[in-house]
């Protein structure tokens, strides 16, 4: 089996930071995690947020914390911080090998999508932003890890790309058309859902955007494991 | 430009924990910084080690330490948390985009390589590891930011590859030949040398070998920041 994870991720159109922030970390006891946050409002405040709160589920998970308590822990820590006055999305997507789990964390208005095979289904149970109420509590789906799983999560623009257009993006079916590709990899399939909401944003995005894909397969290549970063520089 | 990131990473044959720890983290006035530590012996207090090594330093770096200062915070809080009884080495290479430069900054008396083109130079100052005593400091290396740089790090064994077999890998001369094929990109590289290790090892790598890998290159893709993660996973 592999787990494949993807980011593609895209400022706002004409201005040089985005607010979300996305980390990945290996979990202690085997696998890995990936962390999504969006502060509110935009630009330089909004990252400042984005990080603070990836940085605490960061370490949290880490020390070994579960998914959700981490959660939990950076609402109450951003709470405690801004005196609810300041909220942030956030997502953990998690490949847990000790618990041979696949973990989804949403605090999160907008949806996450699971696909087992080529079904894709929305993970759409309500789930408020972190921040700004004590006690936040997360939603959370947890399934056996097997080949076949995919799940998408992104920033809430995602939801709302085109609205410059009057067109809308049926996500769900852009998911279950990229999956009936031939085993689409994981990159492909953020880079093609990130296009897809370039193209209904004319190339100039309104929000930044993110997304992240984690992927399930079935493994045929080597044991080794792989990480790979591109960040174009504006010269 | 673009600034692409590789790290390919395979266990000690027959384990199950890997004693090196890799991650990267954004650098809050802009750029990316790739941070790898190897503890000493093996197994899972090695991993500890590790682990608490690049925290260290990816928290710095996330507050906005610079490199060098980052990489002697590790060594003092390693010296007092274990007396000077355990050494790790560590290193970090960053693309700062704020001050525009490539910075190496080694504790560790593996070398480095920086390629200009395809001139590739060795970067062998001697440098120690971290932990063993006070007032350790890292050597560093910066230079301006530009398309055409290379820098590949990697833990101790990669120059021990083979020693099993009598071989020895010349790794100056594998990574110029790498660079003379057209445009290779940093996850061909770091796949490559880390075949090439593997093979002298016969397959079976004698300790765990992580490779990474930082290109700058001309730019001429879109604006869409990529990360990618593959994690094999035995069933």
């Amino acid at each position: 089996m592999e787990v494949q994870i993807a980011v593609s991720k895209i400022r706002k159109y004409a201005t040089s930071n985005s607010g979300d922030t996305v980390e990945v970390v290996e979990r202690p006891q085997g696998g890995v995690s990936v962390v999504m946050a969006d502060g509110q409002s935009s630009g330089r405040g909004a990252k400042y947020i984005s990080v603070m709160v990836v940085r605490k589920v960061i370490s949290l998970l880490a020390d070994g914390v579960r998914d959700g308590a981490a959660a939990r822990a950076a609402s109450d820590n951003l709470y405690a911080e801004r005196s609810g006055k300041v909220s942030a999305t956030l997502n953990i997507v998690s490949s847990d090998l000790h618990t041979r789990t696949l973990l989804i964390t949403r605090n999160n208005p907008a949806p996450a999508y699971l696909a087992r095979g080529e079904q894709v289904s929305l993970l759409d149970e309500p789930s408020g932003p972190i921040g700004l109420y004590r006690d936040t509590r997360p939603v959370i789906t947890e399934i056996d890890l097997e080949p076949g799983l995919t799940v998408v999560v992104f920033t809430d623009v995602l939801v709302h790309a085109g609205s410059r257009t009057g067109e809308s993006m049926h996500i769900q079916e852009a998911i279950q058309d990229l999956l009936e590709c031939e085993e689409p990899s994981a990159q492909y399939l953020a880079d093609s859902l990130l296009e897809n909401a370039m193209r209904l944003d004319q190339q100039r995005p309104v929000d930044d955007i993110t997304v992240v894909v984690m992927r399930v397969v079935s493994h045929t290549g080597d044991e080794v494991r792989r990480m790979s970063v591109r960040l174009p520089v504006t010269t």
